[in-house]
């Protein structure tokens, strides 16, 4: 998507292990007019999916996942990281260590908002080794839902999460992709 | 607001410890449809206040706050909770208390979001003793930021949160306010 890929090149700062900063538009600040656009698209392209249900993870994808859920009419949940161990019957869990802060993580949603008449259009802001898009795929599968698809802001390329995800048969729509980046600049993959 | 009290009364639950679970609509799950139509009031609310920033607070204020963010046509920014001193000189922090989990947070925003020339409405999902509410005006303080107000879906008006915010003169802003709630229902303020 041209104007999120402008987006990144205008606001993004690239730090020391491939660390992307784009706090100011996509997480930390958010710029709703931003996400509308990004929403309309992955309507467009999962318009003959038949989603009726947005997940996403706390917290970043949030936001978005909001704004998503009222372009395609039906509600959002959000996984809800844990740090401690604090499981219970009435939830789906699974775990997923986050690349950029080295920590592992309980990932839950309650079992009444996750369901197996659910059809599942997962949404988040970044992809990289795909860790988090796994456990998300996890607890649609043990709620027995439909997985439509994924739909993510910003994939990092050079990461082999995007691949394995597409090799499995999933369908993943993100709205830029990062074949590189470094000092000299941001370099996207054609699409 | 009456959809949001109709809605209230229709899927939530009251549990002990003044507890009152809203998260098929408004946390964990969350209905977007409902979030445009309390967007819409609180804008019609603050037309006059030259709003151009929203600030919430991570997890449940989010998805509100994005919503809220496009009916006013400005940019959201959420403060984070931490739990280990992670301080830097780039951002404004205060702590909160958490009254559910029974925590202390670092909860903190970076000074790159908040400016002098931010003339905020601070939003979040609930207001009980106000401890969350005191920490997001503390940072409007800090920043040298405008507070234009406070605007809240649910008020314990048992608890002193709510009383305490206006004395103080901050124009509050709560679309539903709960008297008393206990196993034979839930009784609102007249507004």
């Amino acid at each position: 998507m041209k104007s999120l890929e402008d987006r990144i090149v205008s606001e993004g700062i690239v730090k020391d292990g491939d660390i992307l900063k784009v706090d100011s538009f996509l997480n930390h600040q958010m710029d709703p007019a931003l996400f509308r656009e990004m929403a309309r698209e992955w309507k467009r392209q999962f318009a003959d999916a038949g989603v009726n249900k947005i997940l996403t993870i706390e917290a970043s994808g949030i936001g978005i996942a909001s704004i998503v859920a009222e372009e395609f009419g039906c509600r959002a949940v959000f996984a809800k990281k844990m740090l401690a161990k604090n499981m219970d019957s009435d939830r789906y869990s699974t775990q997923i260590t986050s690349f950029t802060k080295g920590k592992t993580y309980d990932v839950t949603v309650s079992k009444r908002y996750l369901t197996a008449e659910d059809r599942v259009l997962i949404i988040d802001d970044f992809l990289a080794n795909g860790c988090a898009l796994e456990g998300l795929m996890s607890l649609v599968r043990q709620a027995g839902a439909t997985l439509c698809g994924c739909g993510i802001a910003i994939e990092k390329g050079f990461q082999d999460g995007g691949r394995k995800i597409r090799e499995s048969g999933v369908r993943l729509v993100s709205l830029a992709i990062i074949e590189s980046m470094d000092e000299t600049g941001i370099r996207f993959r054609e699409q």
